[in-house]
């Protein structure tokens, strides 16, 4: 999923502070209230925001007039300087709306959902980062009618302080799906509980995770319910279906499916871009953009999405160093096959062999890293991200021109993700 | 849950025509296809009425001014005249549209969704026929204006078949939410794997199961946003959050709460009453019907869903006997304390430390048999539900009267349900 990729960038920012988030839950909750204690969500926030930079080694685009750019260097100006901070205000808010929502009347089942909250510390903001930029770089004038325009005379601002509530609203919603979806990826199948318990199974168990995520869903459907917009919510609840279709995908690849590359694709925009891509299309809808500017935030949603799950494939084999074998090898001990691999068993049709073998013996595990070693695979894989990279941002240099500098300033901002997320190295 | 107590209903009627429904999951399966191999949906229909009739012993209640009223009677002639029959083809229609709806992008999960559907083969059309019921007897004219009347002049018959299809898709999304609750119910706690495994999950898997219920959800929040009607979307959203609630509160109850009365029927509200009543008042709500003939299609439903409740508890000890100890005993050996012990209680006080213990002990359930056996619990659980079943009927009574024959025939089959929701021997 799109988090986990993310909350690695957060494990690492806690671990560059001494903080080991990778440690046992228990602890990383204590650590995470010993982070929040002073002002629980604005402290974590600006934090969080400067762990999040110093992951990012990559260039930085220029993101105000009078702002210096650094190239790989964790200044504290340039802490202020990055797109997350750009909307940081705002996501304290909305962290303390996601807060206050998930106190239910069954306490159990609220800190159930906080929990995963806190867990989720990092990720579950970057979602909301983007379609708050994204909310901001369509803040340009709607076409409209003579008649609409003399109605609006003197309610101009109220009218954009309502959307851009409504707009805050979808970042929420967002949140709560992908939060539901990860608590509910959790849950074990009968056959993986002889692989170890995820941190969230053991402690609040299968059902509750189960509980917890549908509440989360339907406290996700009555806002969304509120919004009075019949698009938006097909939209967003087709993703709860991408979501689980892509999940489905994987659960039941077929032998002939594992080696698919367009069926990869296909499942990496139902699992990682869908969510995020919908969601960006929903801004421009509450906004009132056209259809062309609609089909833009879409299109940087799913290209940024796209992009960052091809890297998070290259960084699950390589990990922080450029040579094979150095990453936690997650997905190919799960029987997970991704682009690099993909791309490796088109140089050696051999290794298809092994691969529809399904990696239950380790032996075939390193008679595929070294056919990938001798092949373009990583190079291709990160040939592909940054294609995706590139057509994101495309995306948002075709929006119609505007001369508004917060505008512009995040229209820059989305650019610069599409930098960030290609050239990560954790 | 609602569906487990009909459930039971039809096994029981499958075993009258010697089809053994509470075998292995396979011949269930195979008994189901075998019924509806002439015509899928209409067969199984009648077949099924007709099972369902065999169980109700009760009187039943005159449906039609023509119609012989039998009691305790299973002759031909009275299969054509249970509430059931009255809208036994719509209920083919709505199957058909939810067996079509479970055809996803991903064989496996749209085989896992429609195998629930096949298991809750009776269960799943008592809701949609106390809902097209309910459609019908508040078949009556709206409050309206002059100008709308003026307005919708010609175009009546067009209206009314359009709120029909918008009531019928009511019942459909309950139905849907209905199944994702059970296919989520159904996935096991850690803890749990010890008691052995439900058929559901050693069929689909932990995983497979809430990834179906999780895209029966989704496709119920797009059919719901199609209503366009923000007060439905709301409510029904609502009801999932009340399922959840219902749920957590039965698994994490302290013993203090598990002698409460108010906290059993607040937890059985949640669990039972919440989805039906619900889905009752948004069959009034988009048929236009006043705040009070809103609320008493909701008190309708609420009272019939706790008196069903109450009495599936009373079978959970009597089982088909008058005695105590017949039953399957499924609560108390899960340590789920209901309204006939909580009565119990309340003459023997000594009784609270052994349910407090929790029932680890099966020594314990014996002491607690005998305690039930000398109190009123039975009794007084059964007085409750005949006042909750008196509620139900009472409602539909007050609403506004009306002289067309079919409104009058579906308000006297939905009392008929009351009294037979109460009269119940299985």
């Amino acid at each position: 999923m799109f988090l986990r990729g993310f909350t690695r960038i957060s494990k690492a920012g806690f671990n560059n502070k001494r903080l080991h988030w990778s440690c046992s839950p228990a602890l990383a909750t204590a650590a995470y209230n010993q982070l929040c204690s002073a002002n629980p969500l604005k402290d974590i926030t600006s934090k969080h925001w400067e762990c999040a930079e110093i992951n990012f080694t990559g260039s930085h685009v220029l993101l105000g007039a009078r702002r210096q750019v650094h190239y790989g260097a964790t200044s504290a100006v340039e802490d202020q300087l990055d797109p997350f901070s750009l909307v940081a205000d705002e996501l304290s808010l909305l962290a303390n709306r996601l807060r206050s929502m998930v106190v239910a009347e069954v306490p159990k089942l609220a800190s159930g959902a906080e929990y995963f909250f806190k867990m989720g510390v990092e990720g579950k903001r970057f979602r909301p980062t983007v379609l708050l930029l994204m909310a901001t770089a369509l803040n340009m004038p709607v076409p409209m009618s003579s008649a609409e325009r003399s109605s609006n005379f003197g309610v101009v601002d109220t009218l954009a302080t309502e959307l851009r509530t409504r707009q805050q609203c979808i970042a929420e919603i967002t949140e709560m799906i992908h939060v539901a979806s990860l608590l509910h990826d959790d849950v074990l199948d009968d056959a993986d509980t002889r692989r170890g318990i995820s941190s969230l199974n053991s402690v609040m168990g299968n059902k509750l995770a189960v509980l917890a995520g549908d509440f989360l869903l339907s406290r996700a459907c009555v806002a969304l319910a509120s919004l009075n917009n019949t698009e938006v919510v097909s939209l967003l609840a087709k993703v709860v279906e991408h979501l689980v279709t892509g999940e489905t995908m994987q659960m039941t690849t077929t032998s002939e499916q594992r080696l698919n590359m367009e069926y990869y694709m296909q499942k990496t925009y139902y699992k990682t871009a869908s969510l995020i891509s919908n969601s960006c299309k929903a801004i421009a809808l509450l906004a009132g953009q056209t259809a062309e500017v609609a089909t833009l935030a879409f299109e940087y949603g799913k290209n940024l999405g796209l992009a960052y799950q091809l890297i998070d494939d290259v960084l699950d084999y390589t990990g922080t160093s450029a040579s094979l074998g150095k990453g936690s090898l997650s997905d190919i001990r799960h029987g997970i096959v991704t682009a690099p691999l993909l791309f490796a068993i088109e140089e050696f049709p051999q290794l298809s062999k092994v691969v529809q073998r399904g990696f239950d013996n380790s032996a075939d595990i390193d008679i595929a890293l070294e056919y990938l070693g001798r092949s373009q695979g990583i190079q291709r894989a990160k040939d592909l991200a940054q294609k995706h990279a590139t057509q994101a941002a495309q995306a948002i240099d075709s929006l119609p021109e505007n001369d508004d500098e917060d505008v512009r300033r995040s229209r820059r901002a989305l650019v610069d993700l599409t930098h960030r997320v290609i050239t990560r190295t954790k």
